[in-house]
C-alpha cells in the first residue's frame, strides 16, 4: 500500500537511475549498455517493475531528507548511487553464488559470461560513484565528501560480509556471532547508509543522524533474518530466486544455526549425511518442530522494536515519516 | 636506472599502499586480508618487489607534483588509489582473461577461486576509493572531488576498453580506429589519470594539467603498443605472463589488426583455419614479413614522439622532471 510521496519518489528515483546509467549509452558499448538497463530491468525479456525491483534504499534516504523537513529532489544522485552499488553487488553476488536467477529472470552471468558479468558489476559500481560527483552545486563539498565516506565504509563491509558468506559456505564452524557481522555487513550496511546519508544530505544534528543510522542498521538485520526464513519456509516461486530452499545449499542462516544451537533432531540429521533434494521437507519440518522457527521469527521481532525505537528517536514528520514506519511493517511482514 | 628521488617515492608508495590495505586487517578477515596481500605482492610464495609491480602509476603521479614544484608527500593517498585501482582491474582481468599467472606467480581466482577473486577485485576497488578521503586536510574539499572525478572517468573508460577487450575476442572485425578507443579505455586512461592527478593537486594551471594529462595518455597508448609486440614477438618469460603467445589466444593486438590490413601471407593464414600451438613460430614470422612488425614499432614512436612533445609543454622541472623523461624512455623500450 504506497501513498502519493512514495510514488512520486519512485517515479523520480527510477527517471535519476536512467539518467545515471546513460553514461555508458554510446554506440561502441551498445551491447554493454544493453546488459545494463536488462539487469536494472528496463529492457529485454520480463523487463518492468518486478524485473527491476522495490528501490528501497534510494527510496529510504529520500523519505528521510522529507522527514527531517528538507527537499528530496535534490539529493536524487545520492539516491541513485545507493540502488546502483545495490545492483553491483547483486550482480557480483548471482557469480559468487552461482544463482541462475534474479528477479524471476536469467542473471547476469548466465546471459552474457562470467567475463561481462563482472564487468557490469564493476560498471554499475563506477557509476554508482561518480553519480555522488552530481551533487556538487546541490550541497557542500563537505556533505558530499562526509555522504561517499559513508556509503565507502558501507561498501567495504559488504565486500566483508560477501568474504564471510563465501567462506563459511564451506565451513560448518560459523558462531551465531559471526553471523550478526556477516549480515550486518552483507545486508544491513547499505541500508544503514541509505538512512544516515538521508540524514546527512538533510542537515539533521548528529543524534539523529545516529538514530536514522541506526533506524537502517536494525532494518537490515530483521530484513535478512526474515530473508532467512523465507529461504527455507517462503513459496519459492514468490522469492523470483531460484526453486533450491537455502538447506539444501547449504547456506548458513540463522534458523539452522538456532538448529544446530538446540542439538535435535534437525542438528542430528544435518551432520549425519549429505543433504539431497528429497530430504528437505523433512529437514525444514525438524527445523520448525525443534523450534528454529520460532526462534528466528522473535528475532525478527526483536530487531524489528529495535530499528522501530531508532526511527521513534529519529522523530520523522509528516507524510514522509509515516511512510518510513508503513515501510519497516511492510519489508518484515513481507512472503517474497 | 632508478634515482634516489624515485626510489624514495617507491618506498613511500609502499607504506601507503600497506597502510590503505590494512584497513581490512581483522581478525575475522584473516584470509580475505591474505589475499590482499598476496596479490599486492608482500606475502605467500615469490612476494618481493617482481611481484608488487613496477608502481609506475602513482610513481607518475608524484613525480608530476614534485616537477610542477610542490610538495609530492602530500598526496600518497592519492598516489597509493591509483595503484590500487590498478591492481582491481587485474585481480578482474586475470578471471575474464582466464589468465592462470599474475607477475609470474597463481593469479588470484587460480588460488582462491573466482568467487573470491571477485571479492578481493571488489575491496581493492573500495579501499582505493577510501584512500582519496585520506587527502581530507592536505587538500581543498575541491581539490579532492575534481582529482576524485577524474580517477572515475579513468574507471569508467577502463571498463568500456575491457567491454571492447571481452567482446572482440569472440569477433574478428575490430577496426583500427576501435582499438584505439579500447587500449585508451583499457591501458592509457589510468596512465593519463595518474600524470592529470598529479597537475591537479600540484595546483598547476590549465593549460599545464591538459599537457600533463596528454602525456599520460600518449605513454599509455605507446605503451600498449609496445605490449602488443612484446605478446607476440618477447620473451614469454621475460613478461611474466603465460607462455602462450596473443597469436593463440586471439587476442586482437595492433600487430595482427596491421597485418589483417595488408592482406599478405599472414592475413591469409590467419583466415584459413583454427591455429595451432604449433603453427605460432610460423605466424608471427609471416606477420614479421608482412611489415607488421615493423608498422608497430614506428606507431609507438609515434605516440612516444606525442607524449614526450605533451611532456615538453608540460614544462617539468628538477630531478623529477628528467625522472618523467627518463621513464617514459624506459617504458617503452623494456622488453618485459
Amino acid at each position: 500500500m504506497s501513498n502519493l510521496l512514495e510514488r512520486t519518489i519512485l517515479i523520480a528515483v527510477e527517471s535519476e537511475l536512467q539518467r545515471q546509467v546513460a553514461r555508458l549509452d554510446h554506440p561502441l558499448n551498445k551491447s554493454f549498455f544493453e546488459m545494463l538497463t536488462y539487469h536494472m530491468g528496463w529492457s529485454g525479456i520480463g523487463s518492468g517493475p518486478d524485473a527491476a525491483g522495490k528501490r528501497i534504499r534510494p527510496l529510504l534516504m529520500l523519505l528521510t531528507i522529507d522527514a527531517i523537513g528538507e527537499k528530496w529532489e535534490l539529493a536524487l544522485p545520492a539516491a541513485a548511487s545507493i540502488e546502483l552499488i545495490h545492483n553491483f553487488s547483486l550482480v557480483h553476488d548471482d557469480i559468487q553464488d552461482k544463482s541462475p536467477l534474479r528477479r524471476g529472470r536469467l542473471a547476469i552471468w548466465k546471459k552474457w559470461g562470467v567475463a561481462q558479468a563482472i564487468n557490469v558489476g564493476d560498471s554499475l559500481f563506477i557509476i554508482a560513484h561518480l553519480a555522488m560527483s552530481d551533487l556538487h552545486g546541490k550541497y557542500s563539498y563537505e556533505s558530499i565528501f562526509k555522504a561517499t565516506r559513508v556509503i565507502l565504509e558501507a561498501c567495504l563491509d559488504l565486500t566483508c560480509g560477501q568474504f564471510m558468506d563465501i567462506e563459511y559456505e564451506k565451513q560448518d564452524n560459523l558462531t551465531i556471532e559471526d553471523y550478526w557481522t556477516m549480515i550486518a555487513g552483507k545486508t544491513a550496511a547499505l541500508l544503514s547508509a541509505s538512512t544516515f546519508i538521508g540524514s546527512i544530505l538533510g542537515s539533521s544534528n548528529e543524534a539523529t543522524q545516529m538514530a536514522y543510522r541506526d533506524f537502517g542498521h536494525y532494518l537490515g538485520l530483521a530484513f535478512q533474518v526474515q530473508d532467512d526464513i523465507l529461504g527455507i519456509w517462503g513459496v519459492s516461486s514468490l522469492t523470483g530466486k531460484s526453486n533450491e530452499s537455502d538447506l539444501y545449499t547449504g547456506k548458513m542462516s540463522l534458523p539452522v544455526l538456532y538448529g544446530l544451537e538446540r542439538s535435535g533432531q534437525f542438528a542430528k540429521r544435518w551432520k549425519q549425511s549429505r543433504i539431497n533434494k528429497d530430504d528437505i521437507p523433512e529437514l525444514s519440518e525438524l527445523l520448525r518442530t525443534d523450534g528454529a522457527q520460532l526462534k528466528a521469527q522473535e528475532t525478527v521481532d526483536q530487531m524489528t522494536e529495535l530499528a522501530l525505537k531508532s526511527l521513534r528517536q529519529a522523530d520523522p514528520k509528516g507524510e514522509a515519516g509515516e511512510t518510513l514506519y508503513n515501510i519497516s511493517q511492510r519489508l518484515i511482514q513481507r512472503q517474497s
